[in-house]
């Protein structure tokens, strides 16, 4: 497999995308499926979706296209997701207990098993089946249970100092949902989550579709 | 200004991540960048960055670059968030009422103005400002303050119904917080939130850094 950083941001996006597309069509039974197809349904070209995969091998069969069940392991093994990872939850508001419910984690293969929260007031608070334990017991849980993964949503003020506090209990990847920039210590691996960006393509449509040239 | 559907969804992305690299800048009282320096900050070519611009008009200068606050203005007349749009929120969980106070929205442009609950006991709740009101006067509601765009947070079961209700309120845009596949009437379009990809995204960058290759 070729090195991380060889791999372009928007590939990795699109095989996620690949993903849940070809889940889809397991879940109809569906055997086989074509990379015009899967790009068809995309708004994507089927050139696209063989250049992405090719990257990771050769994947399609001449006049059949792709067996549906076998990319579908394939594509869990390129993103690491043909295994579940333990995930911890740091930060118990709305946005936290939210997620905390939030059934398209597990169905994808993260699965949290421990909720952290600074406020005293919200420790011991039951979230499903988890309880809210303190900040001081995150790097025990982290090393008891071998969670690399943390979903971090506490307020924008806070989120440097949980990064830092995340990292130094063994979380390798942060999950960032606070509204606000942080910087990942080294040998750490962060994303962050802007709810406002696809409100932003959405008003982007909108406003195409108030141009007289689309009548 | 070309038809929406000639525009590839991943420039509309990319134009929103442009944006947020620029609007940094601008709050550093950073008055021109060039296209190299907006590319190696997300990961992209220049020519990639040139390419999304031109579809929309000439904006750099020889030997200058872009004018920060000047392709601010245009990414946001081409966005559609020049000006507020007005939101409406359907659904006050905990996902909900996390939305309602998420500070990202009101700084890009989207601003709630209204909160809807099917639910009798959440009807007259307070979230921030806002109370939560009666799916009944969604139409109202929509009709007095011109809002366009709903974000819908309800479980999944009831996501077509809340789409369809918010459609014949008079909804033009939906972003879709639901873990499950809406389908938008027509006339309206519609964006899915899917929380999980983020994470799997997460889970691509830590199996690469787990593989030989890259020490």
């Amino acid at each position: 497999m070729p090195q991380s950083n060889a791999i372009p941001k928007a590939t990795v996006f699109r095989l996620c995308l690949y993903l849940r597309e070809l889940t889809e069509l397991s879940d109809k039974d569906i055997k086989t499926v074509s990379s015009s197809k899967v790009a068809g349904k995309l708004g994507l070209t089927d050139a696209q979706v063989r250049k992405d995969l090719a990257y990771f091998g050769q994947f399609g069969y001449p006049g059949v296209g792709y067996h549906v069940d076998e990319l579908i392991d394939e594509l869990k093994r390129i993103l690491g997701t043909n295994h579940m990872w333990d995930v911890v939850l740091i930060g118990c508001g709305n946005l936290g207990t939210a997620l905390a419910a939030y059934k398209g984690f597990d169905r994808q293969g993260f699965h949290i098993v421990g909720a952290f929260d600074a406020s005293a007031d919200r420790v011991g608070q039951k979230i499903g089946e988890l309880t809210v334990q303190s900040m001081d017991e995150l790097a025990k849980t982290v090393s008891r249970t071998g969670s690399r993964i943390a979903v971090i949503c506490v307020p924008g003020e806070s989120a440097q100092t949980v990064v830092d506090q995340a990292a130094a209990a063994g979380i390798r990847g942060i999950l960032n949902f606070a509204a606000t920039a942080i910087t990942a210590p080294p040998g750490v691996v962060q994303n962050s989550v802007d709810l406002a960006i696809r409100l932003e393509q959405l008003s982007f449509q909108l406003t195409k579709t108030k141009q007289p040239a689309k009548r």
